[in-house]
């Protein structure tokens, strides 16, 4: 069952809008028809999440990405006050092309929701696109293996841990983690398949007993929904996009964006080439 | 810590033999010089357990290698009757280039030990060349990560488990596993990096829970030394070359030799080329 048939199942979507190639997508959400989460759509491009800081924090913010691959894989940066991205999609319009923004100020907890950033868009912001868990859960549902948070049409539950990410000027913090729960065969492809997709968190950073990375109840996620386990499954636990948005908020930038949870980035590279074409990441349709 | 410089450690051999080119060791063998395990030898050549068969089961043999890759991969088969396997070496006389061997009759736990198979060798024999486990576990030492049996200079501890082969003809049985055990954070570079050598058994068939797959007590192997977990280890398990010589026996062949356990084939392949090169294997020294 892939992510799309999963969505289908739980009776989230069956419109048309599944089977638009990225560019239509966007513009599809551009001119405002269509609002929804992005998890299922797009035809396997590589999908991201999205921080937006202004230039002065930049510089510190791109080498935090760099020291922590993990948690927060670059697949793509913007030049400053630019709302193009020309490497993740020829027509990409950064302000517009989400279905829905977060904006913060001063790394208060507080946000403006905002259906685009034409408003609110400055010269010196740069936009950071960074690689999310999509790749990688599709990869493990080709395999024939069950997620039970897909299966449920439920959020992957978070953790804030005990790791510590490699701080970089103003931004550092914990290491934040989902957690998907198979029996150990399971785990062991899980990990293999998420190991080759490094743009989607790569390989899990622990598994088993959760009080070894400072997590004191595994059904109280601090992110998400509460997990299920069957007998017999042991949790695994991957670095987790919402680590760079909890080191952004402790940097206290005077502005930071970022996208609304679920309603990423559609960009027009295959996920796959993405991670294994040996030029480095290409349009999917070249 | 590498396997040669564990051995090192552990008294075993301080010798110049470990600075032989495989076809020098080989040599060294054929000519009486050498008799020793092989662990640390032969520069990172790819090395092999052993299993020759009368021709008349071998095709049944074939197909059991091939059902059940994970226990025997396959890395080289003779023409019946011929004691050369040129693409292993240029050189290689399997009736003289091990430095011990085990001839068994009618599916018999008994066996003779004998130093050559000059006075053995029939017309009618196929020699089978499978890979054993040495490359997947200097890649983990290479990594820096620790391996107690390797340290303590014991044996792998191995189990039967209730995991169950494909069979093939009168071929079949019991999945036999080595088990290593490790940190949660170690385990999965150990799986990572074992995947990638697969020709050294490649990926775990389990972790955790040693019941899940029918083992009752880990501190008593079936074979080999008893296990020292730390607190906190978790045990994996990777599927074992001891698998197909249980098959074998259960098959009852007329005759069936083997290898004596450790003192393995040593072939003239790059390990990392055997696995790795696009066009198969290759000599290392082409």
């Amino acid at each position: 069952m892939s992510v799309s048939s999963a969505i289908d199942r739980a009776g989230v979507s069956g419109d048309g809008f599944r089977s638009l190639a990225a560019p239509d997508l966007r513009r599809a959400i551009r001119e405002g028809r269509f609002r929804g989460p992005t998890a299922g759509y797009g035809l396997g491009c590589l999908q991201g999440n999205l921080a937006i800081l202004p230039a002065a924090q930049a510089g510190d913010f791109l080498r935090f990405c760099v020291n922590n691959p993990k948690p927060c894989p670059l697949i793509g940066v913007s030049q400053a006050g630019s709302p193009h991205i020309p490497a993740l999609g020829a027509d990409l319009d950064i302000r517009t092309d989400l279905a829905g923004y977060r904006v913060f100020h001063g790394g208060s907890d507080a946000y403006r929701p905002v259906p685009d950033l034409l408003d609110v868009w400055r010269d010196d912001l740069v936009t950071f696109v960074l690689g999310c868990s999509f790749s990688f859960e599709d990869a493990i549902l080709r395999a024939g293996i069950r997620l039970a948070h897909v299966e449920a049409g439920r959020n992957v539950p978070m953790y804030v841990t005990s790791l510590q990410t490699a701080p970089s000027g103003p931004f550092g913090g914990p290491v934040v983690v989902s957690m998907r729960a198979f029996s150990a065969a399971d785990a062991i492809q899980a990990m293999l398949l998420s190991d080759r997709y490094r743009l989607a968190h790569g390989s899990p950073v622990h598994f088993g007993d959760p009080a070894e990375i400072g997590i004191s109840d595994l059904a109280k996620p601090d992110f998400g929904d509460a997990p299920d386990l069957r007998p017999g499954e042991v949790p695994v636990f991957w670095a987790c996009g919402v680590t760079p948005q909890m080191a952004i908020r402790q940097a206290r930038p005077e502005i930071a964006i970022t996208h609304e949870p679920g309603h990423m980035l559609v960009t027009d590279l295959s996920a796959d080439a993405a991670e294994f074409s040996l030029g480095g990441v290409r349009p999917a349709s070249t």
